[in-house]
């Protein structure tokens, strides 16, 4: 995505299931104690994962800033609106799911009102996925949750299905067709975008997979057998790293509201954030066209090379 | 106005009056050596008031810069633009009070071409908002100084009376019929815009206020005994938190010029002011809705609330 | 150009054509190391000039962030865009030479499809001029390069004409007749654009320039005769400090793209040096109109002014 | 004392007794935080007063560490000796005292073992001055708590009764002979230490003190009207500051230890306070010669002479 | 040793044996570099250990002082005396061994002219303590290198025989009895010294042991099995914590001797030596007397006495 | 000296006579803020030279301290000890003349009391040592001043005599016989001190002096044709790096006493003066001895390898 942020992890071996409130706001704040020498607004910059939420990501930005004597949100994103978190986050993966899909469907001369979508997973990402681009004119026929999966051949209203966050088990109590989760990833649509789980399209049903564009909304939704299958039948697959990409997008929106002190109005993130996933798109249809390789190889060498170059031109010294 | 600014005051025991400008910006420099652990651009951020003016906001920078080693423009707001102030500063409250006086037509479906207003001060506020409010077709049928008003049922063109600021005397000179304050505030008009004082609408006359719409322009012109009878007798009552505040908001885009280095048009800060005041508007008026409240408590309840949820999410610690 | 950016100069004495790869960047790393207390994104920021080159400017940013602890590209300008630096630095000279050139004939109501221009120096400044003019619709009758002019009455194709850069002996080897430098300078056309070295219009020739403007791409073609002869000719000059002001424009941006952390499109970098551009003719035209002098005259005294008015704000202290 | 340190208070109005020592330590932290940009060790050095104690410097010191990202002890003063107080801090007001009375009677040709003393106040102050006095060999007669005096002219055996710390009641519950504090003040002693409260020695009392010389222990114990009246008595008052510096003076000692980062040894803290207050009183008796004043006097001239002189070398800027 | 060093430990996983003295200094500039944030003299102070030696810390020390642009030789201990090292690092282990043999034998009455003393291990460590010994009036009997032990009942003269670092094979070329290393550990002699490595008294040999004091100089030279063993028969085992702990005494003098700036001459350096190590000594000696223990539950009740006790009084917070 | 001090000089190109008071501190104290970033307690430490005085580093110890925030008293030497400077300053560089003439004469088994003495300045230099060599038994012959030498073969009484300094025309005044300042210089003497200026022992007279021993006050009074010819005809010169090492000695000392916060009493001083002077002459005697080479060189090589052997210890990097 061409942001000027790096990548690391770091945890704490806890359970947060187990914890109280306060206990979870004392760990964290100690935590964030111990590391306020390797974090910073222009040095590594935390972000919500598993177990941890926006109240987390206030918790890490008040100590911080206390520790420093001024406050500073950028030292992390994820947080609450109110603090210095930025509009459109939550929504943002799902939303740059939306976006290349159509850039998909674009480029290979689909026209959206005549595609059929089926969304694996109707939570935050596949939701807002199905929801966009159904606006968009789309026929959404399916989209799942870990009950199962809801079936209309004539195009689910997805503005009225509540999304699993919203209302757990709505999907299949909303469906007058039920399928399985295993069964919609075959379906015979134009586009196929597993939004739930990673390793769901593996060695045992990529050959079934009957669409012809996969736009993986989930982490690693494909194992690598399956992609080489895919490959071979000429099922484009457009990697998460480029599908889901916005959320770390927005994270660094959030980041430059942050170190420049202004907010960005939804609007302008929703632009923002669409005009990044286009030149993103722009860069890897460039690699997939020169070299004649996958979506995913393309945004591989977009990646690394752009790693590479920067790295040639700083050096590593000593 | 959801600003990320907090708010403090300091000041010095001395009248500046009875001062050289060479006493003046020693004494400014030295306050600011004794501060300067306190204040910083990400910290507390000065700004001016009674007594000081520009040049002793620009004392104030290169004394702290000279502290620091580096020239940093946004340790405090209201300094001269070429040296990091902003363009429109001085005009902002007075552009505050005319765009929410606008809003408020708007909202109560008063036509502007059909609006008499009567303005109270020509100062910088006053004068400000009446020629605002004159060229986009409202009729401001009076407008005073210190001396008394000039009133004119016709209309007053406000473009060719000095403001009090640029000629003392001219209000009065300039007058055809001269009536007096005291009447001035109790006119006949649509929207009366109380500009010069604080208190000047008192249990004495708020029975006899006839205006519908009463803006403040003036920090507290209205005491909280009036304000209950005002509100009793549905006068709608805007208040000073929200329609003059144009000044801390450009103080704001100053700061935004200066951390973020780069400076704004004049059209650029009046645009993005206009901006501010309509989202300040919105927030307000979803509360007066809501809540079938005063406009005044409404504006506290944005305030607080806002305060609120932000310690909420950070905590206090220890 | 009413840039936050001083002026000085550093540098080594060593001639780097003698020197390896390695042995300048040991050098480059020390230097920054040397003067790493008085360079830095709010002090004092370095940019490449003769003998350095975006390599050198990315050795510099390294050393200096790995020193600081953390990257910091808002040091130094000039870099690769891959590390901070920004679009369309290297074409920003020839690209202000010409929206000057355009402002002129626009100022003397010069029909730029009626206007011929002479090009002195077809290098990176001179060549992006001359296309960008040419684009535009004006003739370009000359162009030259070290080796001499081409010449052609009837309007050159800039754009298939390679730049001295690009291909060192394109300009005479493409050219159906070639006239020399010398020739080149007095040619009776609207606009000449000395674009090559310094020192080039002089006393010897300054009676025989024949063109009506001159616009000064190089720094200082003019020699302070020719400028006197020139004036009394009424041959309007327009100095270099406004005409090739683009480097040090965009080299502005690509510190505010650093310090704020996101960077422009060519799109954008362009549009907001036309704004720029056209702020600084602004006003020394004004000043032109006013004063009844020189443009060169009317340039300095918006730049010393400009110095004046801050100094006097912030005072000297001690 | 001639030392680097200068003189401020800041605190809490909160009364400490109706607090839990959970509720202490958040309360110390968070005054911490909100001072920490205006103390540090060498900046401005706090030290526990009235309503606090070792443990509330240690809570001090350590959030002002964790704040600074590293250990810090020099910041305060008067924290437990196991992470960075100095041995013998407790003991060293009285120490002084006792060191100071020898002095006096040195001076004064008074052999300590013919020499009778009363000890108001027989808390730490006075039971170290009259313990070692007692050890020295001058015959301590008299010493109080709240409770009353105990009066033996055979001189009391110090080193067997408890001080008022110690065992609350011990004084009165061992003394063979009880006379009240007041009687105590006015006994036809030697050397009289008032070392319990302040304005103890009034205009009611001054013409009843019978004693040659009082050494102050407490803090301003002797009304200003009763300094003048002693004065004319020709009894030698030597005033608080000097007498029981010994109290800042191993302040600063502890704050050596911590800068310096080495412990000293009892025996070394009681060897450099000897020294330095006999020092601090050669420094005032040669005033106190040659001015011919009283010691309070001579005292208060060393001390404003040497801020006068560091001051004027130094200048006030701007 | 109550000394304010904490302890941790950090390396790169490579066998420094394989790397030019480029390789190796590149490397430990880049480490250096990585670990910059969590290291200084007020924080966290490596030293050389296995694989690293003065040169090394002399790198470090240069690395960090570039990063920070000063010189900061606290940094860092184990530095070659000429850039801030401490005179006498080397010997001191050695030296606190023989300190510690001193004070056993005085301790029960052993004079140490009737002292026979077996030192496995003739390295920095062992050589000095028997050096130093010999010189005091111990008979040294025996002394050992990886090739086997010299013998001698009638008294070795350590000068005169170079230690193993001086020259390798010296110990049994010089010798006219060789024994085992076994052996020599079941040596009838008053004082056993391992010097050599760590599990070399085991359950095997416990029971062996004919000497009465165990004095360890090498890390762990006595299984814990072992210690049960020897403590059942009333051998006296001084551990390693307390007999060698010279070198980071003497590391903590250089420290010293950095942040304060001051040099000390070999002499001080041993002087205050002898004193940290005869208080250590005094400080185990009474938990050992009050608690009847071993010696090593004495030191260890010590060290984690003071830990306790500075934690309780600082707290943990959050 | 073996002293952590680095060697530059900076300056104003002004005459300081011609400046007002006023003009002095203003000067001095901008200065310090255009030197701030490269000067402080451990980087660079000027000390004041021609045209400067206590006063002047007064003013750069306040104007530093000022924008750094807190008292730094350590970033210049030569301070009024009111403020942070040393007892004993003044006079150290006439005491180390006098000590190492001690030290010469015992290493020449030549008895002090057997020795006469001419001393050149009898200025703060001279004088100083003049009298430390007559009070340690020496029989002073000859001083001088700018206006001539006082001259008796049977010993001045240096005491009696004031300085320059004190007094400027006593030395010819109290003079019973004068001499002219080259007659002194040739005069048959143990001892030859050179006090006043530089080159003063040139090609012309060098084969006229006829002490045994020549020791440097001044800094550089001999030429270097001079030296050799001293050298060859065996007569010893001490130089002057060695001989008046004092002054930059106690700056060091001063430097120690600002940092680690503690004032040392005079006798301190001169304790440790005297210490350093001895080291400095062990060294330097032990080159001399080993090398068999002028006193002057072997002063160089004593400082040259210090250096080259921290240098090869550190390295450069890069």
């Amino acid at each position: 995505m061409d942001l000027p942020f790096g990548g690391a992890k770091g945890g704490i071996a806890v359970n947060p299931k187990t914890l109280s409130r306060d206990e979870k706001e004392r760990l964290t704040r100690r935590f964030t104690q111990e590391l306020r020498k390797v974090i910073g607004p222009n040095l590594d910059i935390p972000a919500p994962d598993m177990g941890t939420d926006p109240q987390t990501m206030a918790w890490l930005m008040d100590a911080y800033s206390m520790q420093e004597g001024e406050t500073i949100p950028g030292v992390v994103t994820g947080k609450p609106p109110i603090i210095g978190g930025s509009k459109g986050r939550e929504d943002a993966p799902g939303r740059s799911v939306a976006i290349i899909t159509q850039l998909v469907c674009e480029y290979y001369d689909q026209q959206l009102s005549e595609t059929t979508v089926a969304v694996q997973g109707y939570g935050s990402v596949g939701a807002n996925a199905a929801r966009l681009l159904d606006e968009q004119g789309a026929t959404v026929v399916a989209i799942s949750d870990v009950n199962g999966a809801m079936y209309d051949p004539a195009g689910i209203d997805t503005a009225t299905v509540p999304s699993h966050d919203e209302e757990p088990e709505a999907v299949t109590e909303y469906a007058d067709t039920v399928i399985s989760n295993d069964e919609l990833l075959t379906l015979d649509v134009d586009v196929l975008i597993p939004a739930a789980l990673g390793n769901v399209i593996t060695e045992a049903n990529a050959d079934d997979i009957a669409a012809d564009y996969v736009v993986e909304g989930a982490n690693g939704p494909t194992t690598s057998t399956a992609d080489s299958i895919l490959a071979d039948r000429d099922v484009m697959v457009i990697p998460d790293i480029l599908a889901n990409a916005g959320g770390v997008t927005v994270s660094y929106f959030e980041w430059l509201q942050d170190i420049n002190r202004r907010s960005w109005s939804l609007e302008r993130v929703n632009d923002e954030l669409d005009e990044e996933m286009r030149a993103a798109w722009d860069a890897v249809r460039t690699e997939f066209e020169n070299r004649d390789i996958t979506w995913r190889d393309a945004a591989y060498i977009v990646a690394l090379s752009r790693i590479a170059e920067a790295h040639e031109a700083r050096g590593l010294w000593p």
